[in-house]
């Protein structure tokens, strides 16, 4: 019987398991570089963008494609992210999912390379499947469009441009969820419709981008109201620290009603999508009711 | 009539044309993003790289395939090295070819991101590619591979690490400079030799990564007993910051007999190549009879 609990723990596995087969391969020199790439790998949170990739390609009925790859390359991409981002000439975190941040352990010098060395390594990856056809060359593109400049590090250089001005504004806080939450988690979702011909592309990318803006609402909102122990992080810090976040910015009740719109948008979605949507219909869920 | 001199300006203006398209292309928000991926691809420098790629494909009788595009993003990964390599965490270099380095003008975390933009930007021209063909998708592999955590990212670490600890050995500077100069521009060669089938594959690849060793040879005994006006650097500067390198492990003396027997090496390897080497013979007494 199906338990979106058990499912998503299945996926959670398959991914893992591609994870330690990556982990048996990599093996590099010196030891401070293949052990501080690993660190920020293990420590482990949702694996919610590999799990919607994973889903996405069974409701497609994708198989037997190599996904799992596709899945380790985003989370590669996602984690290099999170070590630059917390730099301290970034958001200069000090504490990632409750351990230290990379810097933090091996100095910022072997974590700007560990940055480097994920993101590389996850095009590597993506080269690999590319000698096997031209679906895979176009899903390896569109995933790395996602996380470039025309992406995910827009919405990077973004966020530090308005911290450092000053500038808070509507469009300013759409442009950085968008790039910087969205394109990923669009790319999740898109990816598998790539490689399955094209199939449910434009409403699979859409399904991503407002899931992704859905996730950011709610983070943002539980960085206002969350409970310390389900989300193990200070509340009110981004208010604190004068952050734009659609929290600080609508406050915690307009954000609740754009959750919701939100979440009747992407539901909307998937039900125009044949097949079996129910695993993502429960993802959405979870996202707009987590407290952590 | 054939001279160094306007054949390397030859392949030299093929690459800027590419360089200024790809200005043309990238446009990317927000401004700081996009003026600081420039503002560093701008910065000239001989643009070895890419003029090494362009001669080994005219050599090879490779053409009509976009070698330029491998060329333009050999030439991104090696901008975006120079960028984190210069960042205080790092080499905390102020100056890059007499101008302040990246970070200097834009500040640390907008130089992470341009750095991060470049090596997305490289592999995004190269997935366009990989949709063409397998041997696009083979050669781009291997780029990746010399730029990565088993390549240049590793020898970049090794260099950080040797730094901290103190560890002067040959072996640790062999790895250094293997991996950390001679992965890439042994890709600068050996990439048209698999767009061409394979043929020279082995040759190339091992004339690239002595011609590595040859280079930071000179650079050392540069930084050693150069002219200022000459180098646009302040002599001495390694051995003043107590830097592995080269001329501060062996001298200058001994420095030049390994470059002289490199020299050799390389001419060897081109003289068991069919087809005009005169231009990378060349670019051989070129890098080691340089004097800036």
């Amino acid at each position: 019987m199906y338990s979106f609990k058990d499912k998503y723990g299945e996926y959670q596995s398959l991914f893992e398991a591609r994870l330690s087969a990556f982990f048996e391969d990599l093996k590099c020199e010196p030891l401070i570089l293949d052990e501080s790439l690993k660190y920020s790998l293990k420590s482990g949170g949702k694996r919610i963008r590999p799990v919607l990739m994973l889903a996405s390609a069974d409701l497609l009925g994708v198989k037997d494609c190599g996904v799992e790859d596709f899945a380790l390359a985003l989370e590669l991409i996602h984690t290099y992210s999170l070590i630059h981002d917390d730099l301290p000439e970034m958001d200069n975190d000090d504490y990632r999912r409750g351990r230290p941040s990379n810097h933090k352990v091996y100095g910022a010098g072997n974590a700007v390379l560990a940055g480097d060395g994920l993101l590389n390594s996850a095009y590597y990856l993506l080269f690999e499947k590319c000698a096997e056809g031209k679906l895979y060359a176009d899903a390896a593109k569109f995933m790395c469009g996602c996380a470039g400049v025309k992406g995910m590090i827009a919405g990077q250089s973004a966020d530090l441009y308005s911290a450092e001005k000053g500038i808070k504004t509507a469009d300013m806080l759409d442009f950085i969820v968008k790039n910087k939450t969205g394109k990923l988690i669009s790319a999740a979702v898109a990816v598998p419709a790539i490689l399955a011909g094209g199939r449910y592309f434009l409403e699979l990318r859409q399904f991503g981008e407002d899931l992704g803006r859905l996730f950011q609402l709610v983070d943002d909102i539980l960085d206002e109201e969350g409970k310390f122990d389900k989300t193990g992080k200070t509340v009110g810090k981004d208010r604190e620290e004068n952050k734009l976040t659609y929290a600080t910015f609508y406050g915690a009740d307009q954000c609740r009603v754009f959750a919701d719109i939100l979440f009747d948008k992407c539901l909307g979605i998937l039900e125009g999508i044949d097949g079996d949507t129910q695993f993502l219909k429960d993802v959405v869920d979870f996202v707009r009711h987590r407290e952590g």
